[in-house]
């Protein structure tokens, strides 16, 4: 017997794009994984490229409602949604969800970003929110690593509020355009791993306790530059600088966005991104575990039945 | 009346090259200030190099000391001197001279660079040290602002400690290679503003403010976000977002490096560099304020004087 499709989730980044048919709970019956992000649909034919994205799933199975989150959201997507103020949850982001005509799906959704606007200095996000409501988290903090880090703070099933952390886009900077990265033998450009049997580095943990330890926010411009000379002067090899470097950088995000630490943390990223910070936040004494890898899908789901997109389990 | 000149001091770069004529007191009798850096001499040809810079007061004025300091001593110069270990002062530094024979122009002299790497976290310089202990200062602080910001504490005329900064090249990755740059408008590409007449920008002291501000070395990774958003809800305008940046990270650096701010900032850089770190030191609470552009020179000077090069003022 084939479950009942009740949605389809599409999690529509800047450089990729991951679709999920979903039933009645919120698991996936079908996925399709390598779309092109916004970036790659040309002029802008976002219809189009989402109507050819879902037209097997809806051929066989008739109408099944759409909630798209994620860049295409932004300016540079489809259509641009609003920017929910934190804090917020289920209920505020499902009031906001963007509803766009197409030529042959029907109506389908976009979910909104969040925005801090209201803070001395304001903070969005776009896409991270869905992941973030389908991680399951009650109580805790939530970070999706990355170029631009997400730190989010739940309470009570809600986002009471974030900050983006600019980690990965620094490190390839350093590591591309700066002296730091001359001595580097490694071909790591990222911060995410190469493969996932990649071991966790010595040299990264010592980076992330030296990252981590005590200074203001200058300390980071000065304590950069000890993967220089501590090259330099041999005291770490050259094919473990790199790692280093990525470990001094994510020791200080973590110890700032943990502050306190008391609350778990719960990574949201690719096994090798989560096994890294996961790791990274022990040596520093934090509780830290990876969520599941469904949880764009989950929290497509859970906004979608906020919004009564999807009706409840057992009704017709 | 021709003064009688006592010696040649050659600051000797990566991409220039000042040499001055002096003195029995130091003073300048001539100078060249844009001979080509080291990495403008062909072939490393700076035995030429140097011959045919200072030929012209050698063939009217005979002999004179020659002393020359800064990338010149490194590998990619002339020939590497050895790292001084801090605290030092003139003695060792007078000391530990390295000779060079020339050509045509017999022994001359490079300037050694100083390290801590008896610290935990080494950390060197090269040229810098030459011209701090030409600043003049006692008991104070000194900074070299630019690429690689230097930090010295000088206690009793010894360079006691010091720690370097990249706040300049920092700076200009994330301008040049990170979303930050997207939003700016203006031409400025590094920290130093492109004119005399170049205004301190409110921008660029709320920046300061914001760069100092509490929070552990971590807080700079998200700090720097506010450059993206700031622009984002307009609340900065797109040709004040550089200074903003630039603000944030001098800020940044002077609060860590000036911690306690109870010393005397002496700014040794040009004109416009001087300005800005001065005002945002002020604008930090701090005492600062320029040093003459003679350091290099003078501190050139005393070096050869402890070295016994130059003899005293009134001898033959």
């Amino acid at each position: 017997m084939t479950a009942r499709a009740r949605l389809i989730a599409v999690d529509w980044g800047t450089t990729s794009c991951r679709a999920s048919l979903l039933d009645a709970r919120g698991n996936a019956i079908a996925r399709i994984a390598d779309a092109p992000g916004i970036l790659g649909v040309g002029d802008r034919k976002f219809d189009e490229a989402l109507s050819a994205l879902v037209a097997p799933w809806r051929k066989t199975r008739g109408h099944i409602p759409i909630v798209l989150s994620g860049m295409i959201g932004s300016r540079q997507g489809w259509k641009e949604t609003m920017y929910v103020p934190c804090p917020t949850g289920l209920t505020e982001i499902a009031a906001s969800l963007l509803t766009v005509a197409t030529s042959d799906l029907g109506e389908v959704r976009i979910v909104p970003g969040l925005d801090t606007s209201n803070a001395d200095v304001p903070d969005v996000m776009r896409g991270e929110e869905t992941q973030i409501l389908g991680a399951g988290v009650v109580d805790g903090l939530c970070v999706l690593p990355g170029t631009h880090s997400k730190w989010a703070q739940v309470e009570g099933g809600r986002i009471t509020r974030f900050a983006t952390y600019m980690t990965g886009e620094i490190y390839a900077a350093l590591r591309g355009h700066t002296i730091l990265g001359r001595l580097m033998t490694e071909p790591r450009l990222m911060l995410e791993p190469q493969s996932p049997a990649d071991e966790i580095a010595p040299a990264f943990l010592a980076g992330v306790r030296a990252g981590a330890a005590a200074g203001g926010p200058g300390a980071l411009l000065h304590r950069v530059f000890s993967v220089r000379t501590l090259g330099l002067f041999e005291r770490i090899p050259a094919d473990a600088l790199a790692d280093h470097l990525s470990g001094l950088l994510i020791g200080a995000e973590i110890a700032d966005a943990a502050h306190g630490g008391k609350r778990l943390i719960t990574v949201i990223a690719s096994d090798q991104l989560t096994k890294r910070y996961v790791a990274a936040a022990q040596a520093l004494g934090l509780l830290a575990h990876g969520a599941p890898a469904t949880c764009a899908e989950r929290g497509a789901f859970a906004i979608a039945k906020a919004a009564r997109l999807v009706s409840p389990v057992g009704a017709a």
